[in-house]
């Protein structure tokens, strides 16, 4: 702890602890901190580990432990979350990708731009930033102004960018947040020159944790941006008869496949060898703050996760239903988004790709939950029917030119 | 040797250090051992290392020194041999690429798909295991479902992944056998989910190595598997007027080029400036147990190099002649493969791409010996006369549409 | 100090240590030497640091420092050269990129091969050594002697090669040099092996450093070599007002949009958001050993950059000029290379393309110098002013068709 220092001024009440920085040269292999070193609350840690060998040799990653909810920010790759676990509950998915991938081992441009699925296995994993969504063409400006095709890879580059500043962060305060703060720039000569600036926190013994993100454009001239919450939910949550619950104005599905499975879009399937992924894209109700929350909630109701957010920042929410075979990855992804992730073009076309101004900042807040017992789902579940207010969703049964290309 | 432990049970009476574990995040960085230290035989040790630096910087390297025979196993790479010595004889080559290259600095898409060219320079490199051979294009179904065209990029990707598992074994009891073995994963999301389980091991004194391999479907479908054996000699054992000795079926030159070289397809030629490669596609006789060997012998039959291996877990064999000048890498590969290093979809159309169900596993061992001194040559190359029993080989003097395109 | 030793023989006078040496396994991670330390001469200090975290995760950087001049060489990165100072006057400039990017983060191949600008913010760095220029198709011979077109990625190569050995290299006598040599290979088996050896010195308190570098051909035949070095200079040099001053026998704009700005390409513009970048061709004169300087003056003519070089050896100059807005790269290149950076086919077709027979050596020297205060300004303007000799400039008013492709 010799490089602790007590923050002040605005920070007011935080300790606050550099991991890296590479500016400063600064940078941190093994460091933890706990409720009973600091003498402030009980039962809450923060670990920080360099992990070696294999495809995880490099990897940098820190463990929130609030003494209830557990989790794994990694900063290697792009201040994701790999995995969590909440008094004995797994949070994220089984992937056929077991181990943290250091970004060296993924080639993003392999497979016709497929490469990204080589490391992913995420609980949550950032999409974006100058694109996210599948594999596509796009027309760019080259150095030369001349117009150049180039391949978006999927999903974009953000999740594979290790963190330039990664901090740990507790408050000595009541409600005595602690966390992991970092910056992730993606950026280059002649291209995008995004700032990611992330707060991942909780609160000692609380069910839930908290996404705050700003991304600012950093180049003198507007510039694109996408960016898509991956939430990514296998067992316990996720079983045959599991439902997702949400607040739904409007759903269609992405495309044939998903056609078929349209009137049973948010009842989860057993898993099924060759199952192929049925994606569904939405738009949600919200409160009268532009809040909105969905679920997840298992067979008999005993156990939920929700993701909550603005629809205000986050318009267009995709659901990832691919219930393959547990070896394959029995999975549900709840995607909130700038917008759906279709090819970039498509999205612009539908004026659904943010555009920053110089320095403009766009911010986002995802927070994930968990919910154990009849109690607390029932609760979720009310909060999310005090959304819908008994609003019938519009349920398309077919692709509609608005959100997929037909 | 804190970590050591004396294994038990089915591994009875063998030493075993693990030295990678990803997934128990276990990771030693230096050590060895060696009969000295442990009272067991004489003159053997293994030894792990790091390295560190250039192009090697993160490579773990393990040499097995049996006392005689020493080879050094790169988890880093596959689980490849990188290099080895038998009694102050070099086995391997001299490739123009000098040191152990770290998967990353290999880009296996550049140069259209060629980029694995940058850091080969093995005595033994696996081919495989969702395809090996010539880049290519192929059509994969992506998580939509939908066809897709990919680049299938030289050679494969199982020597650029490094190993998750990496244990180092000793057995306590005759023969006393000492060796590596690992474990490397080829999958991803969507994509392959191939299991190698390797075990490289010898025993003291002993002249030769032994790899046992199991390559494991682990997806919920069949799914189709590639593997090869790229065996690669230089000098010593490779020199004008050098052989190949093999129990040959029939033989057909690969293109317009081998066939210019078909009269002395077995006779190795001097080092060339300008030289192009020619490769030969066999077909070998096995014993009755299915056994069979190829030998390269040199000018004065004193010294050879021979590689074992089962014609029913390894079908093809390919001879690569590259005897380029010195500078450019004088070699010849020995490949026993699934199949021959044609284009994926060529040898699928042939049948001879390998389709594993889910959990199957598709076993092969290759046993790589050094002959020294006219005995030991005329003993191999009886064993080799041993199988060919007086068969004359079927010598195609033109590529046949069997093995190559034509 | 414990691996250093005092060398002898042709190296008289020499203290040298080896910081990498990968074929001799010899890796160091931090060391320092300074005048104090080693009692000879005052002032002046290298310092090797391997950086850790974040994209700069295993960069290796050696800073020279003369007293007055000091400048970041980085082994990593292919014996660039990061930034440097003189007297407090930053050398380099400000790229959005703003860390030492390790080539693990780099894909040369992304982008339809503009990967290379996700890690270009160097003071000076190489482009070649098989290929530079923008990205384009060539036509290589693959193994089988089959033609085949691959892409040349954006300048090459080499700035993403870590070097195989590095040296800090100390003169005892006068006068006293110091700095650092590496050994840097463009290599893979079937393609260029070419070999590039550096030194990079300066003497204590000089106001410049000399890059001596040789390339040779390691193939048994005769292969292509491209080689240039990209000078890139921002604030406090760069401004509006600032000038190219340059003994220029005939210029020539890259294309229509430098057409644009052939009036005043000698005369530096403010930062403007959007600019497209200018370039302009140059054929340079020369002192009668072939010796030729070209500067960049500041507005008040108290403050300059110089570099200096051969035109036999790099008879092609290019002036980039990318004045774009500060957080958007304001920049202009110095680029004396072996032709221009265009595609390479259009190069060989104007027989400007190097081609080494074996074992054949190019050398070429660039000296980077540093002008403060009115008198050193008016200094290097006259030794320029001594080689023009009155000789006016063509200036083409137009792209011709032997610079560029029309």
């Amino acid at each position: 702890m010799a490089a602790s220092s007590k923050s002040s001024g605005s920070d007011g009440g935080f300790l606050s602890k550099t991991l890296t920085d590479i500016e400063k040269e600064v940078y941190v292999e093994d460091w933890s901190i706990s409720s009973d070193e600091l003498g402030v609350g009980e039962g809450w840690s923060i670990e920080k580990r360099r992990l070696s060998g294999g495809l995880s040799d490099g990897v940098d990653a820190v463990e929130v432990n609030n003494g209830k909810l557990s989790f794994v920010v990694v900063p290697t790759r792009g201040m994701g979350i790999w995995k969590g676990d909440y008094r004995g509950n797994f949070l994220g998915w089984a992937s056929p990708v077991k181990e943290l991938v250091h970004p060296q081992f993924v080639n993003l441009e392999a497979r016709g731009g497929l490469g990204w699925l080589d490391g992913f296995n995420e609980w949550m994993v950032r999409c974006g930033l100058a694109s996210f969504g599948a594999p596509s063409l796009d027309v760019i400006r080259d150095n030369t102004g001349r117009e150049k095709d180039v391949l978006l890879t999927l999903h974009g580059r953000i999740a594979n960018i290790p963190a330039s500043t990664v901090r740990a962060k507790i408050g000595l305060k009541a409600p005595f947040e602690l966390g992991v703060e970092g910056v992730v720039y993606e950026r280059s000569m002649f291209g995008s020159n995004l700032k990611l600036t992330t707060s991942i926190t909780t609160t000692p013994e609380s069910n839930s944790l908290k996404i705050s993100d700003t991304v600012q454009n950093l180049r003198s001239s507007p510039d694109e941006m996408q960016l898509l919450y991956h939430c990514n939910y296998g067992n316990p949550f996720l079983e045959e008869g599991a439902r997702l619950q949400a607040p739904i104005r409007r759903v269609a599905p992405i495309n044939p496949v998903a056609m078929q499975g349209i009137d049973s879009f948010d009842v989860i399937g057993p898993p099924q060898s060759g199952f192929i992924e049925q994606v569904y894209f939405m738009e949600l109700l919200a409160d009268n703050r532009g809040e909105t929350r969905v679920a997840l909630v298992n067979r008999d109701e005993t156990r939920a996760v929700s993701v909550s957010f603005s629809v205000k920042d986050l318009p267009c929410f995709t659901l990832w239903k691919n219930t393959a075979k547990f070896e394959d990855g029995y999975v549900v992804g709840f995607e909130p988004g700038t917008s759906f992730p279709n090819p970039k073009r498509f999205e612009r076309e539908r004026n659904r790709v943010v555009k920053l101004r110089p320095e403009e900042q766009y911010r986002s807040e995802v927070i994930l939950s968990v919910h154990i017992g009849k109690d607390e789902v029932r609760d979720v579940q009310r909060a999310i029917e005090g959304i819908r207010i008994n609003t019938k969703p519009v349920v398309f049964k077919e692709p509609i030119r608005d959100f997929s290309r037909v």
